[in-house]
């Protein structure tokens, strides 16, 4: 067996574990860093985030579907070769895109016909069209093509598409099953993670969350949060549903969020986080401190040589000063969202690194209080 | 002293020389990478600069003054300390910004009123108030200001216009000495650079050069050229005002050019160049190799794995492949434009290396018939 996943050690609920696979070894909880179309947004290549720490990036199956295809990064050797990056790829469904981006869409037992958001093109997408194409990325996980009611949907609606969900799942491992054993297959060695969802039901949660459990995935992810609902109302679903799910494969919560949301939810017991934040928020000159965010275009920061923060070991803050970076940004120029992005990109990855520290150390839950206190000062 | 120009050696007309500064050692023939704000175009930081093997950074004083503040500038120590870049850096005189960016401009015999292209103040300039800006930032080498008259100006504005910026010259270089005696002045070793004109009128930019030969400056540049006129009538003027200028200073052609027209100029003696083209022209994504420029967004390059110069050790082709740059391109990822600028300001660099290389063998004339037979080659 290719793919492991060893749950080293539980401080509370939080968990320390390690998911090795044939692109390496990655050690939890994890930030996955979003590279949407095998880029990161600001400038940032493979070969920075090698620089920042980053174990595991993720790229979307909706996005490099409908712009450089799919069938020619296979020909070129995979999404890997094609990125020039080694380490493990988490690809998502592709379902979070139709759902959100793409417009005319319809939903059938079968799949979702939509438009392309690029020109507008009639695509068909169901499970075993997700899965082929994440097949063809040659990704080391790849995720169920699932529905993601939104936030506010009557309970009727969800229960409806959770079990189509449900029924798609069972379709993705079959597909995904019959890819891996063919001759031509990038990477024969890829897994799947199933996707519990729900909205704010707790019963359809926990029963979606049984369902699941029983299907042997290599990994299962939370969806359909951080869209909408009070964090409250997402703890709480955490609270209810990570205990549901098999305690010995990693724990993904999709899309989310702020650096308390993730220190919250690997107190729930969470593996793995992705979030656009970092480089959205870069964008628009918010920066990550372990004091707060804070937006370096304030007029106060014109003549502070200073850091972005004091002790930070990111490119940025090694040479940069909050001046320079505020000069660039006011001035337009690309390299200011670069260095921001750069940082804020570390700054996630090192508090996952911290995270990983305090669990080993037995301290999670006095290092969550002192974090949360520390970030929401005042500054 | 603490500036000195040695001129190492000569093959033919061309020249292997040395800059030492008090920001370091400049080798020459050199081509100097263009930072305007403070940054190069396409999210190129300080840090890239060295490993792309930059000697020394051009930053045009007209944007710095308009935009963050030159006073600003001094009082965070400079221009140096403010990118965190330690290596030499040339200032423009802001003068070719003012008659080319700026609108409803002025000229009289103090200097130039104009109106900020950035928000339509008023602002004036004239040869004191260049010095002191350039002072402010504490370029390693100052730029005279100058009127740079339209090529296809008539000579009689063209004589006028001469013999203005030659009484410019005068005060520029008793300001800049003023200000290099002052005790808080940045860089008090400020070199002063003189600037030739004259348009394509030979006799005018012969009793200019006769004329500022004379004021024992730093350095002297050929400005005025690249602006219109053909890369013949460009040669040509090298031809004549070449010679005309002191052997034992600096050589400077402003502006120019693409890789044939640099190894033309050292061809007839020239040391310095700056150009935006590579960075410029990585923005439409036109790559220089040593066979010549190529368009990488066309559909060919769609899968093909080769990086973009095959031996070239930039950081775009020791790691990336053409296919991957140009879904980069085409994606609009800003990634895409970085590896572009990074790998064509390599170009220009190494380019400059071999050069001095060549000279330094003896062998530049053999160089520059290979180096242009192979660039002019069809793809």
């Amino acid at each position: 067996m290719k793919n492991r996943y060893t749950l080293i050690k539980c401080d509370g609920r939080a968990r320390r574990g390690r998911l090795e696979t044939v692109h390496g070894t990655v050690e939890t909880p994890v930030f996955m860093n979003v590279g949407t179309v095998g880029a990161i947004k600001g400038a940032v290549s493979s070969s920075d985030l090698e620089e920042i720490g980053c174990q595991i990036e993720l790229s979307n199956t909706y996005h490099l579907h409908v712009r450089t295809g799919d069938e020619l990064i296979k020909s070129l050797g995979g999404l890997h070769k094609f990125m020039s990056w080694n380490k493990p790829i988490l690809t998502d469904s592709g379902g979070f895109q139709v759902f959100s981006l793409a417009s005319l869409r319809k939903i059938k037992e079968e799949g979702v016909t939509f438009a392309s958001h690029i020109d507008g093109h009639r695509i068909f997408m169901g499970p075993e069209e997700s899965m082929r194409i994440q097949s063809n990325l040659g990704s080391t996980i790849a995720m169920a093509f699932d529905e993601c009611p939104d936030s506010r949907s009557e309970r009727s609606y969800v229960e409806e598409s959770v079990h189509r969900t449900e029924r798609w799942l069972v379709r993705c491992k079959k597909e995904l099953d019959r890819l891996n054993s063919l001759p031509d297959t990038v990477n024969k060695d890829q897994m799947l993670f199933g996707i519990n969802q729900g909205a704010v039901f707790d019963d359809i949660r926990i029963e979606n969350a049984r369902y699941i459990r029983e299907m042997d995935l290599d990994g299962y992810a939370i969806g359909g949060l951080a869209v909408g609902e009070t964090h409250e109302e997402m703890y709480h679903i955490l609270d209810v549903t990570v205990p549901q799910l098999p305690q010995d494969k990693p724990i993904y919560l999709m899309g989310v969020g702020t650096p308390v949301n993730i220190v919250e939810a690997v107190y729930r017991g969470v593996d793995f986080f992705d979030c656009v934040y970092p480089s959205r928020n870069a964008r628009h000159g918010q920066l990550y401190t372990h004091k707060g965010k804070f937006n370096i275009k304030n007029a106060i920061f014109a003549s502070d040589m200073s850091p972005i923060e004091e002790g930070c070991n990111c490119p940025a803050c090694r040479r940069y000063s909050r001046a320079y970076i505020r000069h660039l940004i006011k001035a337009g120029e690309m390299l200011g969202l670069r260095l921001c992005v750069l940082h804020n990109l570390y700054f996630y990855n090192h508090l996952m690194e911290e995270i990983r520290q305090a669990i080993d150390e037995d301290r999670f839950e006095s290092y969550r209080n002192d974090m949360i206190r520390s970030y929401n000062e005042t500054k």
